[in-house]
């Protein structure tokens, strides 16, 4: 860690969920959907997953101010049958649009087993291991997926072309939830932006630039993902295909096929180009595994399995091996009645928008 | 490439195809049971995928002739749904419990939209996506999963407890299917197979040894894999978390959710553990994206995004961007009603297997 800005201060949770509540409800959403927005995005500092939470108001700032977001939208329901749906979210907010498809989901699999929902024309809607957990507490397999602006160069490329794409599922397990939320690139662009932040360079084989050549400085790799200028960030299994690249890409392509392409709305590559437009997709299904047989014996499968991985050897220098959603789950208890480490940074960014608003900051 | 036994030779795929049936017929399965498993293997070839195709020949007569295949096993149903079933396959040979469950998996969604068909007490079934492209015909999409024998190494182990644990996906698309299938580890053991067979060291990062310690002799970790002596793959994404090696670990664990939990079958770190019964699972999905809105319009949607990644700017060295499933397409198409490369000791080994089953050689 270098540079002026890099201390944390450790600040009440609670104070922090006010405010943003307050400052959510300032921009002229409801209080209920203020709470909503608040929620899914103070999960995100909950789980330890810094670059998904307060981190980001600037953003959210800039694209709730601008227009992208309108925050009188309503969704509209443009295809349906019992086990689907496809949302136009029509510019929502889209921590409102997850959160309202996810319950269409899970109300679908509670009747009829399996239930699949594509949504269009949204936007930014935080991490999506929120929406997993939503289906996992009602005793479903959750699924969730959701493109983003292209940052992701293909094998072989040097002009990202999908987005961040991130796969998430949860499926109930006792002590805790399997949940896995991971972008299908090697890191997602708000890793790159934390960096910046701490001015940090990069590792090795994490990003090109513009040309396409290796790139170790975040702030050039975000400034050319925004200014689509070329170059971006390796899908996961890095750069060329001896290690895998070409899966990540893979996987990256499929995420655009259940967001973007079977919703008719925007791929990665268009994401963010229309001013005023994000066009961001995204998919949630909900899986009552029921279906396969008895719930009690196959939850019980999953804790044991989880549990053998948690107790197989571990390499020499190791002490540990986590299973998904493990990490999040100690965290969010550790802090849900305590305090967030916010970056200063972060909180002289939240300042002044809390200065622009009138609203009171913490 | 080292070793006395690097040569290909080109043989005739028609004549290979021949060969394989009578071999198999010879075991003691139907005409009909051999042209089946003989095209699932030889589709390997013919996609150009070496690792999977007639070089798995040996492997398949240690499963047949061990009992661990029973060539006389019938699958049994024994959960059903209208969008779901679980088949036990009583140690049935993996390709014809694949189709079979595919085909059930097809049916099914032809009918509701989209199904899931959860599989145990499996065998090997060649590669994934065999099965995913007879839903890809029937205009739908398919999804495939399987669990294999432990060779991954979670993020911070020492031991292999996940699988090869392949995804694959195909989607209808113009000029050709979309068509993704890959492990989630960094390579399978069939690609260290080939790397033994050809006497070549591994690339760094790929695989531990014993002692958790990374290891570039193909053959001593396979040699490991087979004898459970620990080390083994590393996930896709490779050692430890800077690259993404935990969302590999994730994946694999993903797959055998929906093969071995969901089934009440074995999970990866159990498969092959008892003489004479694998007991791999497996997981078919078919999607009908009519359930979405206008299916040629999807289709359109899919085909149009490929071509954009396909004519995206190229790496200064590289000259061409592909897509999951072209070179699969374009090797298919020359190696059809022409000739496979087969490696030389390859040959040899089909040689000795024919001798010993009294089935003339090519």
């Amino acid at each position: 860690m270098k540079g002026e800005h890099t201390g944390y201060k450790q600040i009440d949770t609670q104070k922090i969920r006010g405010f943003c509540e307050n400052l959510f409800c300032a921009y002229g959403f409801s209080r209920d959907e203020s709470a909503t927005i608040t929620d899914v995005l103070l999960r995100a500092d909950l789980y330890g997953i810094e670059s998904h939470g307060v981190q980001r108001l600037v953003r959210y700032h800039d694209e709730i101010t601008s227009g992208q977001v309108d925050i009188s939208a309503k969704t509209e329901i443009a295809h349906e049958s019992q086990i689907s749906a496809c949302i136009d979210a029509n510019k929502k907010m889209g921590q409102l649009t997850g959160v309202e498809a996810m319950n269409l989901a899970i109300k679908k699999a509670k009747t009829s087993g399996c239930a699949m929902v594509t949504v269009r024309n949204s936007n930014h809607y935080g991490i999506a291991g929120y929406y997993t957990n939503m289906a996992a507490a009602r005793d479903l397999i959750g699924v969730c997926m959701t493109n983003t602006e292209a940052i992701c160069v293909p094998t072989f490329g040097a002009q990202a072309m999908t987005g961040t794409n991130a796969i998430a599922l949860a499926m109930p397990a006792s002590p805790f939830t399997f949940s896995y939320d991971a972008s299908t690139t090697v890191v997602p662009r708000g890793t790159l932006e934390v960096f910046r932040k701490n001015e940090t360079p990069l590792p090795d084989n994490w990003a090109l630039d513009a040309n396409g050549k290796p790139c170790n400085d975040a702030g050039v790799v975000v400034n050319n993902i925004i200014a689509k200028a070329g170059g971006g960030i390796a899908p996961l299994g890095g750069l060329g295909t001896q290690h895998g690249g070409h899966k990540g890409y893979g996987l990256g392509i499929i995420v655009d096929l259940f967001t973007a392409v079977v919703s008719g709305g925007l791929t990665s590559n268009h994401v963010n180009r229309k001013p005023g437009h994000t066009g961001i997709c995204h998919y949630f299904a909900a899986i009552d595994y029921g279906i396969f047989g008895d719930k009690t014996e196959i939850k019980n499968n999953m804790s044991k399995f989880l549990q053998e991985l948690r107790d197989s050897k571990k390499a020499e220098d190791q002490t540990r091996i986590y299973t998904h959603g493990e990490k999040e789950a100690e965290m969010m208890a550790a802090r849900i009645n305590g305090t967030i480490p916010v970056n200063e940074k972060t909180l002289e960014e939240m300042k002044v928008i809390a200065g622009k608003l009138g609203v009171g900051f913490i």
